[in-house]
């Protein structure tokens, strides 16, 4: 009763799907991807070669020859044959190597649509690998990890989540308690008061551990979500005191436009740059001036917005002017376990008044020459690591979603446990219906069990052709 | 001596290269392709699978396993195996395919360059095809041609071209001058006065029939532009009579932010569309209107300049309203040749004088409920058109080096049939010399002759990785 049960068809469609799997854009290749029982049919139909056709060839096979529709050569190719069950999705699936950018895989997939096959949904083949048992749903989220990640670290934990660095831990965990869970419902045949209380301890004491291995796990999230997400660090500042130089300083090249005129950046630039590991989303706002321009004004609006969502918020003022009020309210509204104070333009003297000021970092710079940069990466990279230990190898850390399916199991275990050490007969029963629930929860990292609306969540997220 | 000489070696360096050969950006697949004697022993150094080694691996298979290096892994992939001479650049290639995104290929392309290879200069696999005599360099530049098309059509003419559609042309026209200027050399042997007059006839009249064929080769190049180049529409007009609105128009979709605010287009915005198979690049400009602000000024500086530089030039007028001086002055000055005139707003009445214009075409529009922009496509693509058949079935087109060799054999076959029209034995030698450098002209087309300035000039344009 403790093994999940598939609440949707674990048989995977009878449709056969296709897609362009490589990035749009220029480049010398691209991939067309066709996954399901018709994937070799169509292939004979488009498929112009020597040798054998492509519904002859065998597993592990490439041919050359050209793709050809309604008396047009649309491409010349490779094509890649893989029976299923040995396939990616374990259909058979036929890829379809041409040239690169914007018109040639179109081309090809249209004319692949216009036969058999639909085109994929977004996940879709990773989607089908997943239901036809050949990864489980951790596995699978891995991939989208690995895809998306912007830094080694990240791509690096991805694939150990993908060799299943994650599903092992979440294995472990869910056999555990299954163990703990059917010596508790063992617990309920026992005459009543017969029941030796140093077996109730051992389930006490086997589910404490199964916590413990529990909250090990989540500890990994805050290193997973750096990792994932990327941390977002907002520099704000008067316009004119250096805010677009201090981007273009961090990136090392001339994004911004910097000029002397203030109100020069008026949407907000977003860049990426990776420090220590961590990838970091920099959005440089438009100068906080009193303006009675519209657009200029919206784009205050909006560094606002930026700066609280942020994990990072760089404040930068000019120093060598003294702070009027409105700025030295707002050096006090700064929020000191996520800001950073750029005291810049140090190299033309001190004129701004700073007593009074909270505990914040500071960092005295002069950007345009260079002075202080260093200082300001390590302080950000040490601010943002928090707990996460970046020295260490890189391995499979835990996302949002298997952080809530956790926290949903711990809650369920602890009501058991707390049952559980209350005593008393009567408390078995629901401290069982506790565990079942905590197995339910755990269940659903992996895909033991699941449902089509978390399958939907996990794949959507996915681009087409993967 | 009519067979040309290679400047330069021609076999394949012993150099073994690498590049990733996808798109950047996120795709499922990336694939990282390496060609020359060192790749397999590259592969066999980083790829974990089942079986034997890469090395062991035949012809037109592929294995699964995984990039490992220096005790990481670094991505699941599949690897193909080719033998050269079967491969495209003639030589051992391996090709990877791994996860898409940015950071997995990356890795293994680093792990690669560790080993015994180095980065692949852009488009030196391909350069090494023509090197290895596997194609000319007219189905060379067809890849190029075919990765960078815009438009089906275009992508269909680039396809042509790499089948060898503008390589027969070329040969025949090579293969045709190579008998008249062996002809004509044939004479030189006759003793003075003793050569017979048809035979010269004859020469003269071959002479034409090349110079014909060459003259029908140089009519595509004007379609082979369209497509290569694609058409440059630039809007242009007045601040807030409706630029932006024709932008989103004619993409069919919100692009540019449409406000009532003059100004609010400061950069050039640049969007394609494809017209009856041409790719057009729309330049929507900054609003013309006379400014202090510096940033405006800038751009109204720039919007003259994508003008001057434009193939369609589409100016917009708000008719509801009289035109001033210098509006007046502004369509005096319009081009008549690639210059549409629009009349927005005519739903709101007519107050502008349109006396005295000089012939242009004008359209009546009133873009915010769509009036008029079928007719302003329709217009566009007929002024675009120009000389080029564009119901025809697609055909490879010459591209401008083809038609700078066309021109310069042309030149040379004039003064060749100028001087054997002016008789005279004295002419013969000059003729022959000028035909001679007719023939190393065109086989520079098709590389028959080349060197290595001409292959840089090429192969420069190409991606990295192909």
């Amino acid at each position: 009763m403790f093994n999940g049960d598939k609440t949707s068809e674990g048989t995977n469609g009878e449709e056969t799907i296709a897609a362009i799997a490589t990035a749009p854009g220029e480049g010398g290749i691209s991939v067309i991807r066709i996954s399901g029982p018709a994937a070799f049919s169509i292939a004979d139909a488009l498929f112009i070669g020597q040798g054998a056709p492509p519904s002859q060839r065998r597993h592990g096979t490439f041919a050359f020859g050209r793709i050809r529709d309604q008396d047009h050569d649309l491409d010349e190719v490779l094509m890649l044959f893989m029976r299923g069950p040995r396939s990616y999705t374990g259909e058979d699936t036929v890829e379809i190597q041409g040239h690169g950018g914007s018109q040639c895989a179109r081309r090809i997939l249209r004319a692949v649509l216009r036969r058999n096959a639909r085109l994929a949904e977004p996940g879709e083949f990773t989607k089908r690998a997943f239901l036809a048992g050949r990864i489980d749903l951790l596995q699978a989220e891995a991939v989208l990890d690995l895809i998306r990640a912007r830094s080694e670290r990240a791509a690096a934990a991805a694939l150990d989540q993908m060799e299943g660095g994650l599903s092992a831990s979440f294995a472990a965990l869910y056999d555990d308690l299954v163990v703990v869970a059917a010596s508790l419902e063992a617990t309920l045949d026992f005459p009543e008061d017969e029941l030796p209380a140093p077996y109730l301890d051992e389930i006490r004491s086997s589910l404490a551990k199964v916590q413990q291995a529990a909250e090990a796990l989540l500890a990994t999230w805050e290193e997973g979500h750096l990792l994932r997400d990327g941390a977002v660090a907002v520099i704000s500042g008067r316009a004119n005191v250096g805010k677009s130089t201090l981007l273009n300083a961090l990136l090392g090249k001339d994004r911004a436009i910097v000029s002397a005129m203030p109100g020069t950046t008026r949407d907000t630039i977003e860049e990426s740059l990776v420090l220590q590991g961590i990838p970091v989303r920099l959005v440089d706002t438009a100068g906080l001036r009193e303006t009675d321009c519209e657009v200029e004004q919206e784009g205050i609006r909006r560094t606002q917005a930026h700066i609280e969502k942020a994990d990072l918020h760089i404040h930068v003022i000019d120093v060598s002017h003294p702070l009027d009020e409105v700025e030295q309210a707002r050096l006090q509204r700064l929020d000191p376990k996520r800001s950073i104070l750029l005291l810049n333009k140090v190299d033309l003297g001190r004129a701004a008044d700073l007593s009074g000021l909270p505990a914040l970092r500071t960092i005295e710079t002069s950007l345009i020459s260079g002075q202080g940069l260093e200082a300001i990466k390590g302080v950000m990279a040490e601010m943002l690591a928090g707990h996460a230990d970046l020295s260490s190898r890189p391995h499979a850390t835990i996302s949002e979603r298997h952080r809530s399916i956790l926290l949903a199991a711990l809650d369920e275990t602890r009501m058991a446990a707390g049952l559980l050490s209350a005593g008393g007969d009567e408390a078995l029963v629901p401290a069982c219906t506790h565990l079942r629930a905590a197995l339910e929860s755990l269940g659903q990292a992996t895909g033991r069990v699941y449902h089509d609306e978390l399958l939907k969540t996990i794949f959507s997220q996915f681009c087409i052709g993967k």
